[in-house]
Order: C-alpha cells, then structure tokens, then sequence
C-alpha cells in the first residue's frame, strides 16, 4: 500500500488553507461548495513528507512483525518474575539501542507467581463415566494440597447471585458460568474471574471454577488474574473451558455433580524486573512528554503474540520510525514498555510514581493492548477540543481504513495509574472482534497475528504519536477522575472491556 | 417444521401420474408445461403418512440429541479395547432393546492402544528459548524410550519428497508439513499422518511429527491412526499442533532446530469387543436386507460427538422410528453400529466375514461417519438406474434441504470390505465443512453438535432408510472394485475424504 508522493511544507501548507477557505465560500451557488478531497488534501496542518516517512515504512518494511517473531517465537512467554520476562527486558532494551533510541531500565519489584502443574475431573456417577476437565489455573491462585480436592459443584451466573447464595456454598467448588458470545462481552463478566473466587472463597466455597472469558473455543482454557484481598480467605482457582462449563451445566441439569481438582501452583517471593524506557528527545520543547506505552509481560500459556506483543512493537517500531526522521518532533517521545500488566500492574503504578514530577509535563499518553488487529479508529480523553485538535492529522490514515473518532476513551491498564495527575490520552483502537479467541490462551502465537493488520496498526501509532509530539497546540488536561474507595482488586474494575488484563 | 397433512396410497398415487402425464401434455403451448410443484406431489411412490411418521418425530422429538448426550456425556471416549467401547457397547445393546428393536451382539477382536502420556518440546539454540508443543501421539505409534528422544527435525510436504531425502533423514525426527486448508483436503493429506511414519521409518528416521489435519486450530493437535507394515520398523510419531507445524516452519528457515518426543503409548494384546446389531425383519421380504451403519468406537480424545456419535444416533434413531410404524417396510433394515473404525477397522471386516453369505442379499448399505452437520444430499454407488429408482423418493426431503444426489458415490470405510460382494451403498451426504475443525481432537463434544442439523440428518436417514426398505424395486449391483496388491496401511488410502479415519 505505497502512499502518494506529495510533499508540502507543513507552512505553506497553512498559508494555502487560509487562502483556499475564502475561495470556496465564494464559489457560485450552483456548484456544491463541500470541500472536495483535492481540497482537503491540500491544506495539511503537517508535512506530507513525514506522513511519508513514517506510514510508508510501516507498511513496507515487515519490521514490526519480524520483531515479534524475535518475541513470540525467540523468547516466547514472559510471565512477571520468570525468565522470559528478564530476556524480554534484556531484548528490548538491546533492540532500542540498535534502533539507535535512548533506553534505560526502570526498577519494578513483581509478583513472582508459578503455575506448576494442573488437572481436574468430573468425578463418576449415576449420569457420566466422568471427564477430565480442560482447565487453567487463575493467576494468583493458590495450589490444592498434592493430592487434590474434591467437591460438589454449586453454579452460579452472578456476583449477585453467589451472595444470595451465601452460606450454601460452604464446602464446595462455586462453579461461575456466563454468556459471553462477544468481544464486547468481556467487560460484563471479566469480574467473575477477577473478583469472584474472592467473594466465593468469604463464604467458605473451597475452590472456585470460573468459565473461560473466550469467543472461540476448541477445548481452550483462558487463564487471567484473580485477586484475593490480602486480608480474606484463599481458595484454589480454575478457569474451565467453555466446552467443560457447557459440559458441567448438563450435568448438574440432572443432579449433583463432584470435581476433583489439582493445582501445583506457587507464589514466590517478589522478584526484582523493570519497565524499558525509551526516549526520542523533542527538539522545541524537550520538557513537554507523550508518552507511548505497551506491556513486555505475557501470561505465561502461548507466546503473548496479540497480548501485549503487538503492542509491544507497534510502541518499538513508532520510535524506530521517529527517530528516522531528519528532524525529532518538538516534544520528547518516551517509549514505556510496562512490566505486569498481567497480574498486579507494578510497572504502570511504579511507572506513575517514579515520574510523578514529570506527569504535569506528560501531555498525552497511549497504551496499546487490545491485540494486533487492524487499525478501525483513533480515540482520545481529554477536556475540551480534544476531538478537533487531532482532526486535522487524519488524512494520512484514511487508507489504512482510520477515518473517525472512537465512542470510547482512550485508556489502558499501565496509563491508568496517570489519570490522577490528568494525562490525557488518546489512542488507536483497533479491531479487537477475535481478540478473545486466543486471549490468554496457548493459542496466543505468532500466526494469529495478520503481518498486514499488525503493519497498518504499527503506521497508525506512529503517525497519531508523531501528531501529537509535532502539533503547535496540546490536549486540553481531563478532569481527574473521582475518588474510588478501596477495591479488593488489582485492576480496576471499570478497565476497558478489550484491555489486555 | 411440521410436515404438511397428504395422505395417498402409492397404489393410487401411481394411477394419478399415469393420468396427469398426457393431461400435461395436451394442455395449450401458451401454457408453460412444466410440471407444477402441485403435479409433481399429487403422485409420490411412498405413502405420505409414513413420511411424516419418520420425519416428523425426527425433527421434533429431540431423541437424536438426547441420545448424543447419553453417549458422549454420559459415556464418553470409546477407543477400541477401552472400559469406553465396552460401556459404548452395553448401551447401545440396551437402547435398541428399550425401543423395541431387536439387537444382538458380534465378536470382534481388536487392538488394545493405549495412549499414555505424551510431551514434547523445541529445545533451546541460538534463535529460541525453546517451546513447549502442543501434540497427541498418532495412534498406533510405539513409545519412546522413558527419557525421550532428542533429535534434529527435518522437513517434507509429501511422500515423494521423503523418497527423494532418503538416507538423508536417518536418525532425525521426519516432520511431514503440508497445506490443508478446507475439509475438501483431507484426503490429499491424510496419507502423510496413516502412511508417512511407516516411511520415514523406513529410511532410517527415529520419530516422526505431523501436522494436525486441521482446519482450525487453537494449539489443538489432531490425532488419527497411523500404519506401520507388521515387518517393518516402527518409530514413535505425533501430530502437532498447527501452530507448533508453523513455528517448527519458521525455525527451520533459520537453521537446524531440536526436538524432544516423550511418548508413552503401549500396544497392550488384542481385546475382545463387538460390533452391535440390531434389525427390523422385513414384511415381504425379510431375507433382502438394508444395511445402515455407523462406528461406535472414537478416539481417546474428546467425546467423538460428530465422529461417529452423530452417524450412531442417527442410524439407531432410524431404526427407532421405522420400528414403531404401523407395519414394516418390506426389507429388513439392520443397525450395525461397528467397532474399531478408527484404528484397525475390525468391526466392518468381521461383519463382512461373518455375513459373507448373506451379502448376495444386502440390496443395499449405508454408513454415517461424517459428522453431524446438516444433509445437503443423497449418494449412491450402484450399477446403472440407482439414481433414477431414488429420484422419486426425495420429495419429503426438500424442505431439510436435500434435493440432489451428490457427485460422489456413496460409502464408508465399514462398508467398504462389503464391495467385492457388490453391496449397493447409498448414503446421506452432510455439511462437513467444519468437521475438521474438531475431528480426532479434544474439541469433539456435544457442544459442537448443532441438534437442528442433527434432526435433519436423522431424518433424512430415516426416509432414505425407509425407502431403500419399502420401494418395489432395488438398486442393481455396482461392479466389484478392481483387485489391489497387498497395501500397508489399515484403511484404503481412497477413502472418502470425509470418512472417519
């Protein structure tokens, strides 16, 4: 997909828009005086040169998707405290260096979680020969003792359900079934995952299976954290297929129905791990920071292709490409690739703290963790304008298939903990519509990344991260968000429904 | 979808075409003289009644579905020789019995493959980290030795390019990789996972990985038998996952990649089992018989729910409902549900054996083994004129969407020892598009069974059952198939693409 070549300067471009506006409103009336493409074209608040040197590349030279071969298929998963975190870490930050990018590592103390081995049955009865379960341990879940546990299954298909329940659960697996057909249905039931063995474990349930948050399945168990209050019971954790949850709500249809489950699962003391930093200084106003980010750390099932790996290199590659061009935008550009995001969010919140002095600087902030689809939109939260202060940047992306602003705010669970200092944010969404077919699954591997989607992404980022670091004016700061009592969960509760967590 | 109210006997129905043929004929050349929907109902060949009693009850009672249930939630694998099979057994002796069909059962030896544990991994070099693979020994695959068996991978995309490596791939894993894509494929790659192996073997190779014939995948291996001739070597030999075929691809491409195999089957002595019969004795001419069959074992993996649990409940459920009509069709329909279909095919040559001289009497035969999906169309494979005595039977059908003949014969791999007695085979042809996504793998559950399709599966087998039964005439003998040399492998390598092996 080569992109025109049509170099204008960025001012003679602005000196040919105020002269082109009078003119079409002086156009007889017989002829329609919307702005033709040519118009539009001609008038752009940016260098066409840039929107050259960054798209074209983007588009052309496979880099992004080698670079997650180099991820996905060299290192392979990257759990927060495991080996392939640290090479991941120690890859990045080489890959930077070679990318001719300033980076440094920031230290980040995380969970250090294992998941040792996993098993669970349907017991025998009068109804089944029983069945062996196809299941996951839930991150943070405690193990089972070695020789396994065995109960009675209760099903419920809400929060509010198991607290009606209450004390009928004691002694048993609360088994969490839901509905989700559609990506969009992850945000309506990811808390029975993240929240619900907690509140099964207070009623005394012994274990907790939770239907896997899955659009796709072929026996595929989706893992993903689960968040225990450090002061309340814990109790061991499994998500099931959706074929076993089917399969358990036939059968307890017909009566009861007893699992046995194993978890070898550990929790480790905290390990030492960092967030890579990386850093194209602006040639203006240095000071001024926009920050773009992604997070290094996978589940530690499959590789972490469309979770976070995409995201990882779309971020790489926009400083790769920025840092190309003759000249570095006004403002600094600063790469953050977060570790664990996956289970405890230490980097965005280390991140957060350590630049707390800075964060009035950081005027604008993007996370890409909604996989490597194609690009569909670009999204923004910030105050006033902030919508028409980055229209007039989106021309370049028209044929990638950007033409509009999302409904929905930009946001991601590593920037999250920037909200409170009122970053604003903008973002580019992307088709996350078969994102939780593979979702924390084995099946997040390199081949489910499509190398054209990735690369139109890749251009999208660098361009809007470009925009934002080249365009004279900045976004107007959000409102800070209300106070929130405590949660007993690591991620918020309100999260995008496609963030990666 | 009830079934509309026309009852005419054939007697009279027959009377009615002879009439309206010159009526039609004579009417004015202003008039189109194609028959109208309305002439070409006014003179079936059946006794509409009987359709609906058949069809009816198939596509509203649910009985189908229910059964499936039984079997493969209650039941579940019954790979030959195991405590499976013979509950699978057992329960179908008994259903045919609590419908008011007569059932016995036949001896069958077969062999007694166990799976055991499997594991396998990318060792570690210079471009990876090492992977896990995601991987089901094929069945009929020796062990490896406890510690397993590292050695270097080798890549072919078919048995010619293996001939041309030779001596070549001594001592190394053969990794046969190819390019299926749609179920139409299947049959152009099967050879690689039932006969590849035993070649590889034969030029020295120590192991051997295929890739999953698949037509999704989310890390799901495909298992399926392989053949190793009784005096050559035999080597241990997985299928893999298609990803981990791609990620084996893409490390090659970079230099020599190492693998770990960890298999644990074992060949345990031949085991007694049964193929399971059952028959409605024909009105007039009981000694002609109408064989309809589907296999009752399945792999060890899943639940076998569209192989071959379908073609079971559909063929039980179509002696259920011819049984309970008000007389008899004039043939005897006999059920043969077969063991070991899929890794010895024992069951359909017992049968042939046992029943040799009776096949001069089989007017006709039928097997299900293409999973649950809609019927699309009716086969045949008979001498001339099997068509045109069908044609006139289709009517009841077209509203479940059969209103053609396939362009395939009919068969099955069953059935097939029943062609040198020149048995007619008929069939109904399924949707089996997306049976590869799941066949032979972990993922064959009920779930994966849509029970409208099913309903209009069954009964379409019921009604085509019932007319190869019922109708005045039958299909003339096809020629016998021409003799083969000696083959090494179990099942006929021109087995129907959509054949259950």
């Amino acid at each position: 997909m080569p992109v025109a070549t049509f170099i204008l300067p960025a001012s003679l471009a602005l000196q040919l828009l105020s002269a082109a506006a009078p003119a079409a409103k002086s156009a007889p009336k017989a002829v329609p005086a919307k702005p033709t493409v040519t118009a539009k074209r001609a008038a752009p608040v940016y260098a066409q040169a840039t929107a050259e040197k960054l798209i074209g590349p983007a588009l052309t030279d496979g880099h992004a998707y080698a670079r997650l071969a180099e991820l996905t298929d060299g290192i392979g998963p990257r759990l927060s405290g495991s080996p392939g975190a640290e090479a991941a870490v120690q890859w990045a930050l080489r890959s930077f260096k070679a990318d001719g990018v300033k980076a440094w590592l920031e230290p980040v103390k995380v969970p250090h979680w294992v998941r040792g081995e996993a098993s669970g049955e349907v017991l025998a009865s009068e109804r089944t020969r029983g069945h062996p379960l196809a299941l996951l341990a839930l991150g943070g879940s405690p193990p089972t003792a070695p020789e396994g546990l065995t109960a009675e299954v209760v099903e419920v298909t809400s929060l509010e359900q198991l607290e009606s329940l209450g004390a009928a659960v004691k002694g048993k697996f609360v088994f969490f079934n839901h509905t989700m057909t559609v990506a969009a249905d992850y945000g309506r039931f990811a808390g029975l995952r993240s929240r619900g063995p907690a509140a099964a474990a207070k009623h005394g349930a012994v274990g907790a299976l939770v239907r896997s948050l899955a659009t796709a399945s072929l026996r595929t168990p989706h893992t993903g954290a689960t968040n225990f209050p450090s002061e309340g019971p814990r109790i061991p954790a499994a998500s099931v297929a959706t074929e076993d949850a089917d399969l358990l709500h036939r059968l307890l249809a017909g009566g009861p129905v007893r699992v046995k489950l194993m978890l070898g699962s550990s929790e480790l003391p905290d390990a030492d791990s960092s967030n890579v930093v990386a850093e194209i200084r602006g040639r203006e106003k240095p000071q001024e920071i926009v920050l773009i980010g992604a997070h290094l750390d996978s589940w530690d099932v499959g590789t972490g292709a469309h979770d976070d790996g995409a995201g990882v290199v779309m971020v790489m590659e926009a400083a790769r490409l920025i840092a190309k061009l003759p000249q570095a935008p006004r403002r600094t550009v600063r790469v953050v690739l977060f570790m664990n995001e996956e289970n405890g969010l230490r980097g965005g919140r280390a991140y957060a703290e350590a630049h707390a002095a800075e964060l009035p600087r950081h005027v604008g902030a993007l996370e890409m963790d909604a996989g490597g689809g194609r690009p569909v939109s670009v999204s923004v939260r910030a105050g006033e304008g902030g919508q028409d202060l980055l229209r007039p940047w989106l021309p370049p992306l028209t044929a990638l298939g950007v033409t509009q602003f999302s409904a929905r705010e930009a946001g991601g669970a590593d920037i999250s903990p920037l909200m409170p200092a009122r970053v604003p944010f903008f973002g580019v969404e992307v088709d996350s519509s078969r994102y939780f077919d593979v979702h924390h699954t084995e099946a997040d591997t390199l081949d489910k990344v499509d190398p054209q989607d990735l690369a139109r992404s890749t251009a999208a980022v660098a361009w809007m991260t470009y925009a934002l670091a080249e365009m004279p004016g900045t976004l107007t700061r959000p409102e800070a968000p209300a106070p929130r009592g405590p949660a007993p969960v690591t991620v918020p509760a309100q999260q995008s429904k496609t963030s990666g967590n």
